[in-house]
């Protein structure tokens, strides 16, 4: 495998041209490979309809590309022109309270506006046109940050309409959509598919099947959104096409969107996310306060190399103090080493910074970049220079020896049918996700129509409301440790209560007789330790219990080979569970504390010092002796 | 009395027809003799205007009614079909934020829209004509739940027009309505009653006069929808009409809807309730999780006693988790049968579960039943059968010792003018009620237009803002001990501090000279223990003084036959103040322990425990012995 | 110096005529010499367009001044008559949500609508020229209270033109604004003056450029809505004109409002102010509940003696219980005579309570007066009769040693680029006074636009983003003891990091590298005690440093004579910082503890309790001994 490369998010058109040498030089000064620029010019590019300007996108790559740097093209669709609103009156995306999302940001377009579509097309297609078999444009970005800012909801005309469509599509007869939203609950049936609205602004919830289609529409619309521009692009270019997609984002079904792509990437702000998008006590916020989750970023590399079929880079990479979290302090130093660490523990290909040069105007000129506005070095700049000088050729990612599934159809049924104010698809998934870090297990994201799961030793699934057919099917055949539930199978695909009650798994006697949620001060206590909590179920059969309750209700059952969980564990529950299976899997696990961390790479190991004190290795990550500082990296061969 | 009655909510629209005989027959074989149908289905009646569908219920109410069942019919009235909306455009109601309340869920109506409220009328006519004289048609559900979801609530064109009509039938002049509003306060005169809006989207807060009348308006408009639909049923039949009111809905006067009915009834959600409903701190949340407040259900059934004149039922039963609460856990086992035996304790002539069979669609599939989705029995199915073999001949539930006034209007007026953040005036007379309740005392809820105030040794009416003329006249001439106050008779009809200040109470030389609101950390403490809080008035006069504030204030003004109190009391003040009263009124009472309760029907005398521990009875409750188990019921003749 | 005067704040609208001289002799015995009146009588001025009714306002300014007291008349614009909206349907002000702001309160008026400033202006004159020579009126208010309710932010149609119209004023061309607001940030260029709208609504953030010219607009429409009754006034009068200011409002530059006026005023509520303006923690607030904060009423009299170059009044004083505040208590007895005090100390030329008569009916029911309803004396009459029999002639109130530099620019600009939860302007310049005043010092407020600051031995100017030009010349010319930053010259004018990177210090070299805002519990400690907390900057330069952080990092740069502070202070790094400062520049401070206070007017000293409990002035207020009880006032020549 080639060595992973590093690269930066660079804007020629915000600085004067005689600066651009110099940068360029100073990027591969540093070590760099790869800039990406243009995703956001479009009015620079073509300042009114029709008027382009490709003079100064020509001469940055020639810059750029001498120095020796590979070009990452982006599509400028995250930023329409203002002259667009004159073209498309109706293109904005309008939110759930009515109000339409005004110009003057950015991401102001409803995914499921045609007109702007063809925008979207027509200026892909212009750039595939003239820089498609260019070969210093090594990689091209589509758009940026799809759902950033809410922005796949919307319930603009262009939406109801669309969806109204796509209605009609699935379900040939409106008789048939009564009959599989259960319409007749409370007298809400139709009489013509023109009659639905978007499920926004009832009295009290609309049915969460129309709630559910509304989001899968939704999630459609994004998948053909990017594909109308990846198709645009494909007709001129052989380069890779991506998309960098963001943190803790499950409006719109990722890995249908990377089906349409050959890599995916994702922009990683490990201090902007913990401050608001990590689930975790304000204790543990404040003890990574200048580390960020050291959890959260692993799980999104995992996942995007998943919905890139094993490629996928870090576009942009947080370099210093961001701007737009409630608090946002400087890292740690050593903490962007360490990330891009992480990022190429992972397998990574190409991890890029943001931005080169903090912007000193507009919107982000708080965020930092690897120089300061008035072009002196920031602290970021050395340490992303300190990995380029310690990359070299690595060895292959390889598989993983536990598998965990993830679903976006699951997050949109646990977030339209919550029952408990805790209860949320993402937490549970990241919940187990972290019991696997604490074990020193590397983990490889699962999506939900995989249909072989032999490569690993241990699949865990937890949350799957709704059956991925073909994953059942694939368990079915699975002669590995398989760990699944709660809640796996309890809808149908019209999000039902399946009519023999859930969960159906292939070979286990089992069903959920009936399902309670718990505040987060009423745990109910398992027999071997820890509790249940936020979700619980009852279940009944002949299925082997495996635990149980402290009131004697079974908690686990089925075999080690496959098991259905009969609630959320917590922390304590889940170390002892998963080590279980990981045991009987012929999995060797570790007992790492909080903030210490392991990635294997193939037969390399990188240890990694979350915590913002130094870290004994000796007799905790076999073969590793001494201590680790904080934002410490080590690396050495996997023992064990 | 005849035996109380269960029954139970069915759907026969939701299932196959050939599932009905097997469903009423095992209701019947449950011990249940009740069920009510209809109150969803006008899409099912009428799914296209004038097009109407009766053969579907006549076989239902066949069926059911065969098996022994009595049928409550329900109009359908809270769920127009989509239909009603291309007839009726403009019939949604209108949020405070001005944002139009859509089609998708049910009570998509404003009260105030005529062309609606025809159709109501129309539908329960044709209900009434083919089923009026129908007598396996036991009783009438008119509408369901006024109010739910805010919807009493509108500030739609219809709710503008029609305030309009009404301030000028009430005020004539608009001369008399500036002066009534005071709107020369800050030149908001009117020429007109056409310039009048409703009272949102103001600057700053409107005139409490306007809002006050508004309140009074929606209030006004809910009863004449029911009544309207209640005289196209009178036409019909001579069973009774019932209304199924919520818990904790202030937002009209029940007491003026129930005149219009013949049964009061309600929807008891005691676990739901707790979540969102009850004022209480976060560790009684927690203990009484799974069993729901111990006064909250038992204050609804006082309420709905005197809504109903006497006759009351509980319309729906929570019988395990609901969905819509915060979090929704299973009742501890023992609670539906504790629920339903405190219902019958204060007089309940029926008790229903809501509802048969769990759902396996649409918005409450989450939401249990007294079946599982798959037919097979639910935990509340054993225990409403084993209620009701424990059921016989109850006594009369007769005059309680205790009446506690309860006033919508003193609501409208604490919400409107709540000039301290925790002041709300249902919090306060439940405060008096658990006050009651804890000293085991039976309770009667007394409506403020009560004349004659005779049948009760003693009577406390906190928070009456406007003083009902009868109930002051009633007081005048009571020879019983008689406790008001906080705020009674602060403001006059039209919401003004009267000429020669508050309270006004007939025999008392005493006026409240000025107010203050505390925050929670501020109580003003007491020379007798506890304390005031949230609320606190200075009052003068040559009323003697029986309690004082530690700072020397008078606290409690008048005799042990008539006395003020001049604040808002804590439990330790409230506990005090209580007993004394009722020991001066020659009435017994207890110290009972929290989850502990007692209530007497006649002279049965009926003890609940809602706590998750066993409570002894022994010195604690006379003449009951022994302990009583978590979710225990006891019942015996009541002694002393 | 004449001695201070006492008011009142009257309703001759509200009352019968007979009752006028009556409380205009009471008025008198009190001790008052002033009352307001008309400011909310437009309604019963021009019942109807054009219908103009003088005559009661003609007989009560006769009644008043009869009795001896001098009238203060107000335009009352801040209450457009409803027959207002039938001339100007567009005269309303939209909310940052898109809602129509609606009639039935009061201030329900866009400051940008022409067609209702000419409104003003008209009314405005028709008053002058009947009272502008009338000697009995002594003074004019303008309006009242802008800002109140939020009613500068206004996103109608109105202030869109108009802030178009602005815009192309300022910036000339397009391409101009372009370049300012860096528009090729995210495409977001326009092409015509005509394509901007107000940044509201948009999908995220619009730019910060943007977002500060709007309230830049937005203030400068109330300086014209003001000038423009000013000057309508000024044609008819000589007597001097005022405008009565709020607490805490900082969308519109005051100082720029005062310009036009003689006599700065601002309504002191400090009881309501404490409960939701005030930054403290909640115990503090208990502490306080009944004094209100030590320091919030005294930073305003200065702010306003600042905005009105020297002659300030207090228009209007709290008397007793507010009516809107989340609770509502009444003072500590004496609270109204040391709040009277505190503004005379300040060197207030006038203080009027607001007012004479609690109202019986409307909004402001609730409210207290120096009269309660019923016209018996309230709490707070006796307490103004004290203060003016204690009044005689006082000491000129003379230059303070120490000037606080406070700049509503920098308030705009920190709250567009926030960083930070905690970060406000606002907030920062009070944790600076609090220091002041718990040091003994008395303060003048600085305007961002003095050209000379050598009349203060020690000028402190925290938080200012945007270098006003003239202080900057002025600092450098400045001879006595600056402490300047954090943040100090972080943008230019148009919002942007300064190419050379901030503060630009005249005479300090010193950069400040990057910055990062902090969580409330990571705070960064200093070496010599205390720490920042919200904000950090990472300095570089030659400059001294004075104190480093407890890492390392300079933590205040520069001299004795001028320093830049990098960060945000504790109270404890706070009181040590002005302390060396103040003993550098030759001025004594005390140590004061929480609740005790000092203000000098000329050589008087007059210290304030506002503990709930005695404090002992020996040893700690030079010259003073004994204790001085709960909300006592001491006064005497000044020690030291």
């Amino acid at each position: 495998m080639p060595t992973p490369q590093l690269g930066v998010c660079y804007y020629p058109e915000h600085w004067p041209e005689t600066l651009w040498a110099e940068d360029a030089r100073r990027m591969r000064e540093a070590g760099l490979s790869l800039v990406r620029i243009g995703e956001f010019a479009w009015s620079r590019l073509e300042p009114t309809p029709g008027d382009l300007r490709f003079g100064w996108l020509d001469r940055a790559i020639e810059t750029l590309a001498e120095a020796g740097l590979g070009i990452v093209l982006g599509t400028p669709t995250a930023t329409p022109p203002r002259w667009m609103l004159a073209r498309h009156p109706d293109m904005l995306a309008v939110d759930a309270q009515g109000r339409t999302r005004k110009f003057g940001s950015r991401r102001h377009y409803c995914f499921a506006h045609e007109g702007y579509r063809a925008e979207a097309v027509r200026i892909a297609g212009l750039l595939g046109e003239r820089y498609g078999r260019d070969p210093r444009v090594v990689a091209w970005q589509i758009d940026n940050e799809y759902g950033c800012h809410d922005t796949v909801e919307s319930y603009s005309p262009a939406a109801a309409a669309g969806f109204r469509r796509w209605l009609a599509t699935r379900y040939g007869t409106i008789a048939a959509l009564n009959d599989a939203w259960g319409n007749v609950f409370w007298s809400m049936d139709y009489a013509s598919f023109d009659e639905i609205d978007p499920p926004n602004l009832t009295v009290t919830e609309a049915s969460p099947s129309h709630r559910l289609d509304y989001r899968r529409f939704l999630s459609d619309e994004v998948v053909a959104f990017n594909r109308a521009q990846a198709e645009a692009l494909r007709a001129h270019t052989d380069a890779p096409l991506i998309h960098n997609y963001m943190g803790r984002i499950v409006s719109f079904d990722h890995f249908a969107v990377g089906h349409d792509l050959e890599i995916a990437s994702w922009d990683s702000y490990p201090l902007g996310f913990l401050e608001d998008r990590v689930d975790t006590h304000e204790e543990r916020r404040r003890r990574f306060a200048r580390q960020g989750d050291p959890d959260f970023q692993a799980f999104h590399h995992d996942l995007y190399r998943a919905v890139g079929r094993g490629r996928w880079w870090v576009m942009e990479q947080q370099p210093g103090p961001v701007n737009w979290a409630p608090h946002n302090p400087a890292p740690l130093p050593g903490m962007v080493r360490l990330w891009t660490w992480e990022a190429i523990a992972h397998g990574a290909e190409a991890v890029c910074y943001f931005r080169w040069r903090q912007a000193p105007f507009a919107q982000e000129q708080m965020h930092a970049g690897l120089l300061r506005p008035d072009s002196a070095p920031a602290p970021g700049l050395a340490e992303a220079a300190e990995v380029a000088a310690e990359l070299g050729d690595l060895p292959e990612t390889g598989v993983s020896p536990v598998g965990l599934v993830f679903d976006y159809a699951a997050a949109f049924a646990w977030e339209i049918e919550r029952q408990g104010t805790e209860c949320d698809y993402f937490r549970l998934v990241m919940d187990v996700y972290r019991t696997l870090r604490r074990a020193g297990l590397s983990v490889d994201i699962v999506p939900p129509d995989t249909a072989d799961l032999s490569p690993w030793r241990m699949v865990l699934a937890p949350g799957l409301v709704t059956w991925p057919a073909a994953l059942r099917d694939a368990l079915a055949a699975y002669d590995g440790a398989a760990l699944i539930g709660p809640r796996t199978g309890a809808k149908t695909r019209d999000f039902r209560i399946p009519d023999a009650l859930p969960p159906e798994v292939p070979g286990l006697d089992l069903r959920v007789a009936r399902v309670e949620t718990l505040r987060a001060d009423c745990p109910v206590p398992l027999a071997d330790g820890g509790a249940f909590r936020f979700w619980r179920e009852y279940v009944e059969g002949d299925a082997p219990v495996l635990e149980r309750c402290a009131d004697g209700a079974p908690a686990l059952v089925g075999s080690q080979k496959r098991a259905y969980l009969a609630g959320w564990p917590d922390d304590a529950a889940l170390d002892r569970i998963v080590r279980r299976f990981a045991q009987a899997a012929g999995i060797e696990t570790l007992s790492l504390p909080d903030g210490l961390r392991v990635r294997d790479r193939g037969g390399m190991r990188i240890v990694t010092n979350y915590a913002g004190e130094p870290m004994a290795l000796d007799g905790i990550v076999p073969g590793f002796t001494g201590t680790l500082p904080p934002a410490g990296v080590a690396w050495g061969t996997r023992v064990g």
